[in-house]
């Protein structure tokens, strides 16, 4: 609990498995109208996104389709081909599948177990002061579209604890300014950040960048060491796909604990 | 999938892994005005009844909770009590909870995982013409309280597949009258009921005992002679809980097939 997945015991020797289940709702995380087929991907890949989180490799899925009435049939084959195509994407299977009504708006929720070695586990609590903290992609604007259609970042967390140690690690689902203050206290750190280094999203500022959310990219923290490797074998890996080094982890009583841009969000 | 979880690989040597997600909905499965404690209760007893009819033993519950804006933080916290005890209470672990926004009905998805052994797998598919049918409890008239305060039939389940031969078995969720016809058909066989033999809940008639659904009692089917050793040994294993022979399963092309009751029921 306080990592992206629950972490659990019985996979056999040398592994965690991984378990999370998520849901999204109709008017909060997908507005009436969208794409069945990307309602269906969004569903899924954000469970995958957390698996990503933690190092891990994705497994099998089920889904709880909550429906209204008035849907068409049509509408929910495309959903659901949309996620098993996202799922099989990332190297999962949908092995079941559950249809409750609802007389409210539509919701999906996805249960989506996995595994990592123990070895390679990334949870949110090892990072320590000194530590570099790096985010992948682009931050801010997913609302524009992004949010229906990001690819977890499967590969590239695979690559990171495989040859790497990486301290800390989650995904960016509520917004860096929400989740790198919890990174941080789970780390028993505070946080020093280089705004102006912040990578943000075309049309975007790096107010957008900190607050906006829905990025799933990831955020890890690394010693300086590892830092470099990880700079050195990133471009060559994934030419395609940024890594930035944003800030440092400091001593608990120094730098950041939450960030301002956060708190007049709540004046806007 | 058409069991009732997900069996999975994975749990090493001799074990099969088990995983259901469920949801209930306001409005659907409770109303509103129930008692938090209760609805958190159902919430995570229908997937434990849906273990207990693989013959598994449950291990963690993920819970996602879909939460309208107008609840009370207290009727939160009444809500994952009920949840905990009952988990607890089957010897289940709730290992992390996460709370959505929706603008409608309040729903509860809760993601169960659990483990059975190779050899004591319970199936929907293992009957065969000429197998008794048993279910344990009294059916219908659940709607009037017992579809809140059921206790999920693990040890019963669990004494059944560690010292007999369960060829097959389900949990009755929808009905005696839809989820036979499930049993038989994934069994490839017909079905002939004793409809006198029924055991009917206090208050109710056989039409209720057929339709009603909500049950969560356990329908099994096993040969003959393990139905002799089941009758022999239930009465001193559970003193207090009704084992019933209701039929036999019979050749694919007799018997019935469907509960004219449920028929009924359309034009009702």
């Amino acid at each position: 609990v306080g990592d992206d997945c629950a972490v659990l015991g019985g996979a056999g020797r040398g592994r965690f498995r991984l378990l999370k289940v998520d849901a999204v709702v109709e008017g909060v995380h997908f507005l009436p109208g969208t794409d069945p087929g990307l309602i269906g991907r969004k569903a899924v890949a954000r469970p995958l996104s957390d698996i990503a989180a933690m190092g891990g490799v994705p497994s099998e899925a089920l889904v709880t389709l909550g429906l209204p009435d008035d849907r068409e049939v049509d509408d929910v084959k495309r959903l659901y081909a949309g996620l098993r195509e996202m799922a099989a994407s990332c190297g999962a299977r949908v092995v079941g599948g559950e249809t409750v009504r609802t007389p409210g708006p539509m919701f999906l929720s996805v249960a989506l177990s996995g595994w990592v070695e123990r070895g390679r586990v990334a949870r949110r609590s090892g990072g320590r002061p000194g530590h570099l903290l790096y985010v992948t992609g682009t931050l801010g604007g997913s609302i524009a579209g992004r949010h229906l259609t990001f690819q977890p970042r499967l590969r590239e967390a695979r690559w990171l604890v495989g040859g790497h140690r990486i301290a800390a690690m989650m995904d960016l689902s509520d917004g860096l300014g929400a989740d790198l203050p919890r990174l941080a206290a789970a780390s028993g750190a505070g946080f020093e950040i280089d705004r102006p280094a912040i990578p943000v999203s075309p049309g975007r500022d790096v107010r957008g960048a900190i607050c906006d959310g829905e990025d799933y990219e990831l955020l890890f923290a690394v010693s300086p060491r590892t830092g470099r490797a990880v700079e050195a074998g990133w471009p060559l890996a994934f030419p395609g796909v940024r890594l930035t080094r944003i800030g440092r982890l400091v001593a608990p009583g120094e730098g950041e604990r939450a960030f301002p841009e956060k708190g007049y969000d709540h004046f806007a």
